[in-house]
Formats: C-alpha cells, structure tokens, sequence
C-alpha cells in the first residue's frame, strides 16, 4: 500500500505511521517530494491488510491510503494462464469447446421437463438448466419443487444422460443439490452469502458462480476466492446482466467482464444473455456477442412452448429457436476459433 | 393488470387473451381505442399473477403488460399508517421518539467492546450494535468472533442494561443470533437470501432489514414482505446506501428512500449514514439530513478509539464525537417534532 | 395513456378527468375492474400529452398514468425496417457491410495524424476519425487545436482519400466542422444539447450520435429524433459505454442497446469499444462482440505510437494490433452475414 | 502521481520512465520494495499531467498511475474556508442565511408567472425561478417562450423586486439571458457542455451550476473549475439528483454530494428537492433534510395550480404547501445554527 500524507504532515507524525507499519511486519520505503511526502509499505500478512489501511485513513495527516496488489490470489493469473476442468461424463469446460447449457426457468414438472430436456438434447445441449429452489422476488410467486424437483432433474439425466445444472440457495439444501447436480449453482442473490460460498468451497461438486446484481469484477472473483480458499477449485464464473438505470433490458449483461475475466483469472467464465437481458429478442444477438467477446460457455433459457413457462417466459427461446441459433453460434465460435 | 395489444392484433388475438385471463380466474374489460385495444384483468390471485404477465408478454401480438396494483400488501398502508413496537426493556421504535443504535463495526474482544459500551450508555445510547459474524468481501479479512462474540454482547446487554442488535448471516446460526439479540440484523448482502428472510419470519425478536446494495425500494418491502408473510410483523427497516457511479463516497446513503418508505410503508425505518457514507466527516451531517428526512432512528459506527477499529475504521466516529453530534441531533429532532 | 384510478375514487372524479380529456380531444375508454377503474385515452396530438400525463398524476384520485405508445416516430420501424446511406464517395452504412472509423482521440498535429491516416489507409480503413475541438473534463487538458485541427483533417481527406468523421461541440463551430467533416459527430456529453441537435437537423452532413453516459435508450433515440425532426435523417447512432458502478472499466459498453436498437430503429448503429471499456486490452474482444451483436460498424482508437498519444492512450491501439485484428473482424462479421 | 511497476520490470525499464519524467520536469523519488516498485513524481506543470498518466499506464512494465493531488484548485479549499458573495439587492448566498429559489419549472405566460410570483413574494420568497428556454427530452414537447419569457421574467422582477434565476441553454442565447437574470443557470444537461461553460466564465452574473445526471463529484467541481478559470469567481453548485437503478423516485437527490462538497469546496451549494425526487410528496422531507446536510439554500418548483402546470406538475407543491414548509425549514435552520 501507498500512504499519501497531507502537505501540513510534520516528521513526526510520518515516524508514528512508520513505526506502525513496521511493528506489523511491514517493510517501508520513504518518498519525500516537494509537496508531498509518500511512505510505500510492502510485504506483511494479507490477513490485517485491509484493517490497517482503514485505520490508517482516519488520521488526520494522512490524505489517502493507496493498495497496489489484487486482492485476490487463487482466483488471479499468477499460477495458471487458463484452466480447463471435467464436469462429468467427458464434458469440459475452459477449452476449445463452447459449452451451452440450456433448459427452463424452473422445474416445472416431471413431463415438462423431460419434454423439453429431449428436445435440447436432439439440438445437441449436453448441459441441462432448471431451478427446483427458485429464488423470487415476491414471497407470493412460486418458489419451486424443491427435493422433489431435484428428483426430476435427476430422471432427465439417468433417461438422456444430459448433465445436471441448478441452483442452491441455503448451505441446509447443500447436501442434496451436490447429490443430485453435477454443477451447482450459486445465483446472483446469493454472490454475497458467505456461508454458502464457503459450504460450496467443501463440495464435490464444480460451482457456477453468478455475478451479483451490483457486484464489481473484484468483488465477483473475490467471491469465487471464497470458493477456492475452501478447497474447492473447480468454479465457474458466469456473468448473467448487472443492474443499471436502463429499463428497456431487465440487466444489462456486461460483455466487457467476460473480456476483462479472461484476463485477470485462469477460471472459465460463461454468459446468461437470457437472464442478461430479459427479452427473448435480444437473447440471440447477444449469445452470439458473448462467445465472440470470449465466454466459454453460455446459460439460457429454453422451453418447447415459453408463453407457457411458469417463471422468466419473456426471456425464454423456444427449442425451435435454438436450432436456428446453434447454427449461428458455431459459425461465431469458428471464427474466434474456438468449437460449438 | 393491463394487456397492450400492437396495432395488428386481431379479434381473435383478443379473444385468445381474453379466455385464457378467465380461466385463470380474472375478470375482464375491454377498452378499444383507435390505434390500441387494451384489456384490463383484475381480481385473480396473486399467486400466479406474475407467471401470466410474463407470459402475455410473449405473444407476438401483445405489445406490452402493466402491472396496477402495488405487489406487496402486509408491508402497505392498507391496514396501518404507522406502527410503532417494543424492542424490550421499554425501548420502543415507530412513535415519537428517534431511536439511535451506535456501537463498532465488528465485535473486537470483551474489554474493548464493554468499554464502548460504558461510553455510549453514558451518553444516552440505548441499543448497541456490533457484529459477532461478519460478512467480509474477502476471504483473507477477519471474519468475526461467530458464538464467542454473541457472549460477548451478552456481558454488554448484562452490565449495561442496553438491548443488543446483531447481524445474522445463516440460518444454521439464527438460533443463537435470537438467543442474545434483541435485535436480528439481515444485512445489506442478505437481503435477498430468502432462506433466511422465511427463517427470520419465524423468529420471536424484531428483525432490522437492511436495504440491498442495488435493491429497489420495491424490492426492499417485498423482502420485508416475506418476513411479514412467514409470522414476524416486526420489521425495521434500515437504509445504508446504494451503490452508484460516485466513487468519492463508499455508498450513496438515498434518504429519498426513507422519505418513500415512510409514505409507501407503515413499517419504521432507520438510516445508517456510517456506511451510507463510508467517511466519518459525513456522517454528522447526513445522521442529521436522516433525521430531518423521517429517519424513525439512526445506526451508526462508533467507537473509544476509531484509528484503532478491527473494522470500517473510516467511517467510524469517536465517542466524543457522539457526545457532540447528539445535541444537535436533538435539535433537529426537536425542529421536525420529534424526539432524541 | 391508461389513468389508473385509486380504489377511493368517486364516479365525479372519474368524470371530471373523462371532461379533462376530451376537451384536450382524447378519444376516453372506461375499463370498470372490480378494485380499481382504468381510463384509457387515444388519439390526441403528442405536443401536450406529457404535460397531461404529469397533471393527471397530480391528482389525488389517481394512483398512476401510464404511457402507451413509443415517443418517437420518424427513428422508429413504424416507416422503414432499416437504412443505408452514402457518407460520400461510395462508402456506405446501414447495408451489408461493416464500416471502420479508426484514428488517434484528438489532431495531434500535422504529421503525426497524417503517418497514422496513411498506415490505417493501408490497413483498408475508410473513415478516419480524430478530434479537432476535444471535451476535456478538467480545464487544465489539452482542449483541441480547433479550427486549425479541422484544417489539418482536411489535409488528411486529400492526400489518403479517407472520410473525415469529427466531432463539433458547439453550434457555433458547426459551419467549420460541417465544411470539413464528411460525418459529424455530437459526443456524448452533448448528447443532451438540444440547441446543437437542433442544429445539426439543417446539416448537410450525417451525423454521428454518441449516447450520452447515462442515457435510456428511449432518450437516445429522442434525440436522434430532433435532428430528424429538424430536417437530416441521416444519423448514425453510437454506442460508446454507459456510466454504472464498475470501475475496472471506463465505462460499461452496452451491446444490449446495440441489438436493441437494431430491434427498435431503422437507423445505423456503430458501437466504440475504446471509449466504451477505456483498456486496450479490451479493445478487440469487445470490437468482435459488437459485430457479433449486430452493429453495422466500429470507431476505434488507433495510433502509430499509443503511448504517445496525446489523449486516452490508455485505450488506443497499435496500427500493428489494428491489423490482426481486423482479420478476426472480417471472420466474424463473415460468420453474421456481414462483410469487412 | 505514483507509478507502480510489474513485479517483472527490469531496471532498464525503470530507468526509462525516470528519463521520461525528469524530461517532462517532474522530480522523481524510487521507493523499492520486495515485490514491487514505486516511482512518485511530483512537481510539474498540471497542463500534461493526464496525458502523461495515461501514456505511462500503456508500458508493459507498468502495473498502475495513481494520480495524488486532487485535480481542481480553484473551486477547492486551499484558499477559502467559504465564500459568501451578492447576488443583486443585498441578498447573498454562502453566509448564515439559506436562500430559497422558487418559481415554476417553465415561464407560462405573463399573467401566470406575476401571479405565482406574488404570491411566493408574500411567503417570503426572494428569487423567482421559471424557464424560458427549456431542454426537454423529447422534440414534441413545449420548448419554450425564449426571449419572450425573458423579458415576461423582467417584468416579474420589475414588479415584485424578486431576483431571477433562469436557464441559458447555448453560448447564443447567453448575452440575452445574462442581460434578463441575476443569476445564470447551467441545467444538468449542459453540466458537460464546455463552451458554454468557457462562456459562463466571461458572464457578469453569478452562475448556478447543476450536477449532471451522471456527473461525479470531482467531475462537478472540475466543471466549476472550469467556470473560474476563465474569469467568474462567483459559483453556486446545485445538486439535483442522480440517475441511479431506482425507478420509485425520478431520479436520486444526492445529499451526500451536498456534504461532501462542503467539505471539498469553499462554494455556496443548493438543493434541489423538485428535480432529485420528481415526487411532490416527496419535496418537503427532502428540503428539511437538504438543509440538515448543510446546503446553503434551496430550488423549488412551485406553482398557484400545479396540476395545470406547463411543465413538471407531479413535482411541484403549491404556493400553500410552500407557507407551511415554509415553518418547518425555518425551525430545521434554526436547528443547525443557520437562518431562514
């Protein structure tokens, strides 16, 4: 960290900063200029980082504390370059393949969900979406099956052999969403939920981790730091639309941290334009987008008939729908080279 | 709801819309304009109202659905214009009087907390706040005393005589947070975690629901909603910044909510200019802006010694500070008829 | 419009808004629920219908007034599904191909943009793009070489042959920059200067339309809508980063309101991931992205030497990068239906 | 500024940025540490200093430029504490008085303004606010009398002795609004529009300055700065809300901006409730609170018949309203030992 002292500071108040520094084990370099002084500190434990520069900025000779390292290690560049990992049954991700997972809102049912889990499955979708624990905005809508509906999602994959993506919204449903999934998913709401960050950083399972409503990029890979710092290396990260003062998109789905993700982490990122944007118009366009901005991977929503969907139905393409746009993401992936 | 039907919907397309809301329950009117049909369905239950009005908004001849009537009621002014309720011990929140709650950040060993304490109680603090668990956006920062910390605030309540607020970030730890709290803090990055909103709903202490980072006001009462909804009435709410553009602040402290929330609500809310703000020269100001904008009560960041603070030691204030900072609080209190 | 009436609404009140309405010459619908009376109202001239819509929601038997119809017309698809138009010397924009706009922020002086206009000519750009007059956010900036600048572009259109696209900030400037410019850009600070939008109607020139940092998309094409109004409807929209709570990046480049647009307007939209992410890092994947969501062009920085740029070099690219780049531009517009 | 270089960079490479400041005028101090290096540079001329920052930030071997000194002096409080200066017929802003602006959101017509005129003179109020030439978002809506609603403004001043505060939109119309009013407004549109800012700075009359809808506190000061620089001392900052993700309220009033702003700068500072809410039940809670931040003085929009206002009617409170706020601002001055 840098410390900018005010131009009133005195000799004395700079030797009290730095026989601080140094009693936590800091080491201390003096920069004294004209109008300024600057005093750089390097090399202590992270552990009380963030409290000293805190503590620092409230004395009154001292302007403004500076950090100068990420505060992120697992999730950053400095071991891998990139990572590829197994989700299951030969799929992976972080390599030349694009992934797509796609499937409903929720778990809407046993038949329902096969029916369509069939028809993606014949368009070539290896990774199966829904919620059975549905996060809602309003304690009145439907808040999903439940075990039960992790028990369907677990005939589609013992019937078509399609992998298993869906949502855990508490560390109690933790043990049953890692039995029932191959990937689990932490949602946007949920970003900043410590405990399950660190209950899911103990699971066998590899995490999709969406980014929060109104987190920034570091914040989202300090979070997937959590995951990591727990043991559990295999995180997804996947950017599904922050919230912003436009209101014609539901999110605005942030391609630039798709791109700035692929380079500051080795982690696999992937891109919800459903979510993202909240119009099923404009789901094409920016699936197309997301793999030529980088993304790894894409997350949406599908249905066999979406103006019956039971959540999200205005974001949602038809299986149709995703026929035609297959054609037009492996055409875009080719030209990043890269494969769908 | 309305039903916007585009310029080229037929009388076909109507009677399709119009079938499908009775079967659904709703009761239907017709309005027919030159250049628009609309349709207006009301009276159905609310269970399913949003599943419908996403999935009219698919039809390729609708053009736009509009929600009329507000989506949450137990947390409207429907029933009740003000409620006012007892924390314990006499204290009291929603009447005439402003409640200020003021300890440090985070719970930093016995001796330090009791001592804040002491000085608080003997300036005319009555609640004290302080975090056993403590969210922290990395996982290197310290992370709280858990248990141990809730005992220490026990001593406090015990020597004291002052009610406890503290924040709650699991449900696997409710059970102790409501053992020793008076008060069960949701905070800022919970509340969206409706595991925990459901779980605080079956809870016998009040719950202070703190506004999410990027949740709308909206948002904000449906999540007190849910808590409302599961069988706890006794809500706070608490505003403590948004996140926007400005960078020169750490949050935007949004006193037009408090001012909504007191016309939209019955509910009490109280405004926390510490990390609204994140920088102590601004919390006297806005502690006083919160007050004259309908604030039922105050949460703020104080401590013997802020340069020394564990945690958030920017935005902390002095005890002293306090001291001074009260009377003229009172002022402003006593200008808008109320209390402190 | 809809005038959603309060449940305490009298059969008078609703008469006397009914009254209101049709002396303004509204055609009035009554729609009778059974908690609430809707009035929809068609047909009037858009000149008061704001004004209406806002007194109307003054009153205290009315709980909201919401709008129907889109504010614009001549930007709309209502006339034509999409444009293309020359920009002189057979470049076009709007139809199949991609158009690239590239050069240094501002005119650096003579040689400097003429060395840079020469390699991007070689490298098959059309438009050369640079600042004469140059929106600095601090006074103390480089503030542009002015109508000398515009003269030194001129040099540049003579010798390469090469469009001239540049910014005008004030009505007074525009007779220079509209004899020089082959496009005319409005910046985004200016977006909202509603005496230059109007000026820049009776060009002769197209215009290109930066959204501003903050503005909706309906706002956007609002003022693509005054120059049409005013009598050029010849304008080319650019996305170029909105302002939220990210700060790894400048801004935050919205491709959702690119594909938006292209859903919403007949106009040609080019999209400026330079300005948009502000990281030249960013600058390719987000260019390939922008293709990929259906912009009909790009406006890059580029410069022979980009760490001598003496503006925005930290998000200016190399004519070397520009140059592989453009290869994995052509490949994806290819993969679109587009050609580059 | 400080450059912090890559844990990678080599010696040479320090040694070439060292050059390169020492070139430019800079002194330079080298701070080593284990993992990185630090270079502070101090002392130069401010006209290059971003240009040089960002060029720096281009090198390979340059991890960060952090700049240090804030970027504004003459709207900062090196010099002044604060500043009180005259607007015309003894009434001043900036000392221990708080002023109030209060008008309708357009000029009318002549016989609606005297009338809202009288009757706010009678309450009290000292300057008349009303646009004659208005930005609107949309080119069908009222744009105003222009010259016309000049001098209908004159004559309001004429009779009553109020002052006038009214909006210049471009550098044309600046000498017939600095002939009409007393004090020149800059509107949150044109925060950024820098000619006219450049021409404000040349005008005789105090000029009030409102914060772009998306302008940072730094960036508003900058503007301010911009303002001085060429000439005009005499600036009042108005805060008028924010454009945040809320969509309850029609923008976010910002007093923390107003807080901040009396800590950063000696200028008077204004709030404006109408605007920052867009809610007239809204108006008078956020007027007290505005006071309580510390604002000097406050907008209003104000009209005998709101709901027949021209412009803005679901904002603006009635003269009525404004005799009782009238009471409760004088008592919340009182309270924070200011008058009223």
């Amino acid at each position: 960290m840098i410390i900018v002292m005010t131009s009133k500071a005195t000799l004395k108040d700079r030797e009290a900063i730095v026989k601080r520094l140094e009693n936590q084990g800091y080491m201390v370099d003096i920069s004294e200029g004209k109008e300024r002084t600057l005093i750089g500190a390097i090399g202590a434990n992270v552990e009380n980082k963030e409290a000293i520069m805190n503590q620092l900025s409230t004395l009154p000779y001292v302007e403004n504390v500076v950090p100068i390292l990420k505060p992120y290690k697992l999730a950053g560049k400095e071991i891998h370059e990139s990572t590829e990992f197994d989700l299951g049954r030969g799929v992976t991700i972080g390599g030349r393949d694009i992934l797509v997972m796609a499937g409903p809102c929720a778990v809407e049912g046993q038949e329902r969900i096969l029916e369509i889990a069939r028809g993606l499955k014949a368009a070539g979708v290896k990774v199966f979406r829904a919620g059975a624990y549905k996060p809602r905005t309003s304690p009145y809508s439907f808040q999903g099956y439940g075990l039960a509906g992790l028990k369907m999602l677990d005939k589609v994959r013992e019937e078509t052999g399609m992998l298993i993506v869906t949502e855990v919204m508490a560390p109690r449903d933790l043990k049953h969403v890692e039995k029932y999934a191959d990937v689990v998913q932490i949602g946007t709401r949920n970003m900043h939920n410590f405990e399950l960050l660190k209950d899911c950083g103990k699971c066998s399972k590899p995490i999709l981790l969406k980014r929060g409503l109104a987190a920034t990029i570091e914040e989202w890979l300090l979070a997937a730091e959590y995951i990591m710092k727990a043991g559990n290396p295999r995180v997804i990260l996947c950017e599904r639309g922050i919230r912003t003062f436009e209101t014609h998109t539901r999110n605005t789905l942030d391609l630039n941290a798709v791109a700035s993700v692929k380079h500051l982490s080795h982690l696999p990122v992937v891109a919800d334009p459903s979510h993202g944007t909240g119009r099923y118009e404009l789901v094409a366009p920016m699936a197309k987008a997301s793999i030529a901005a980088g993304a790894d991977g894409l997350m949406l929503e599908a249905h066999t008939n979406p103006g019956e969907a039971i959540s999200d139905s205005q974001q949602t393409i038809s299986i149709k729908d995703y026929r035609a746009l297959k054609k037009q993401l492996a055409a875009v992936a080719a030209a990043v080279g890269r494969k769908l």
